[in-house]
């Protein structure tokens, strides 16, 4: 039990949500790696933390100790500077309580709109070595909501340098440039490069 | 939040036990590596599982949510050949229920008496990063309880190449053979050589 088979770049990895969109994604990054993206049938454990690494990482250990193959946990939020933050770890819960049109209607007349969107990616290759990998992407929320594509915030989210908002672009557009797109690449140059 | 400050080896690391006697051998394998263990004032959070890595990982990542300060759980267990590696991960709670006379009384008349000691230490250094490193010790179950130091099935268990068991060991001597030393060691090397 205790002596360990090398570990290999895996084929496939569980990905743990319930976010149609955020499997989507992932999907699409994985491919251009060969890299297959499962979902895992599990629940989601979510602690309420301030640290979006601390999320994934409890949520990935404990959905890799029911299920026992590589997997991975995304916790993503929205933070927006004049807002302390807010929605941040939160952003799932907020989207779905205030919604896009919430977050236009607490920031109206504010001028400063300036926000970034943070990714942590947890993974679980096996119990011996659990690793986090983080991505930003900072921009500013827009006046009004715009576009259909992506999910969550992605209406009033413009990136730095761009006039559309992310769900103004398609998932090949949105992955060249999003935290989570950063997370994974990060992930799979420490998948490619290390011998664990 | 997520930009990461290069981590170096800590000068503290905290074990989450409530057994001196593992926090003295900690001590004592730290104190050789200019290493301060210092004991984390916490419960211990432990799983049912056949694997002490999955039981180790699980109980440093709870302790290290409430503490968040590098943190070190360790799961042990001695693993008895002939009774299908009995009591294995379960180890602390048959010694205090069966205790050492228990499991003499178990192996009364068996010849096979091979046994392991396994050791899996998990570190959390920041939420980043969890590694487990493990070690083995094998050799007998002796026919009597002998020896007053060290702690649980010590008094019964004789190193292969030793004729004294565990329990008549000093805490320097034990470890320097010992399971825990191993996974200590490994870690320690670890910490050395990896820029993490």
């Amino acid at each position: 039990m205790l002596k360990r088979d090398v570990l290999r770049k895996p084929k496939t990895l569980y990905l743990l949500t319930n976010n149609d969109g955020k499997l989507r994604e992932f999907r699409e990054l994985g491919a251009s790696h060969s890299l297959k993206i499962a979902k895992a049938g599990l629940e989601k454990l979510e602690i309420q933390s301030s640290s979006l690494e601390e999320i994934a990482t409890y949520a990935a250990l404990t959905g890799y100790l029911s299920l026992r193959k590589p997997l991975l946990a995304e916790d993503a939020g929205l933070f927006i500077q004049s807002l302390n933050g807010f929605p941040g770890p939160y952003s799932s819960y907020v989207f779905k309580t205030l919604g896009n049109e919430g977050i236009l209607r607490i920031m109206d007349g504010m001028n400063l709109r300036r926000a970034c969107f943070r990714s942590a990616i947890s993974l679980v290759l096996d119990i011996q070595t659990i690793k986090v990998f983080t991505g930003e992407i900072c921009g500013s929320i827009s006046n009004k909501v715009r576009g259909k594509s992506g999910f969550g915030f992605d209406p009033i989210f413009i990136p730095e340098g761009y006039t559309r908002t992310f769900a103004e672009m398609s998932v090949k557009e949105k992955n060249k440039i999003s935290h989570r797109a950063k997370a994974f690449n990060s992930m799979m140059e420490w998948l490619e490069n290390n011998s664990f």
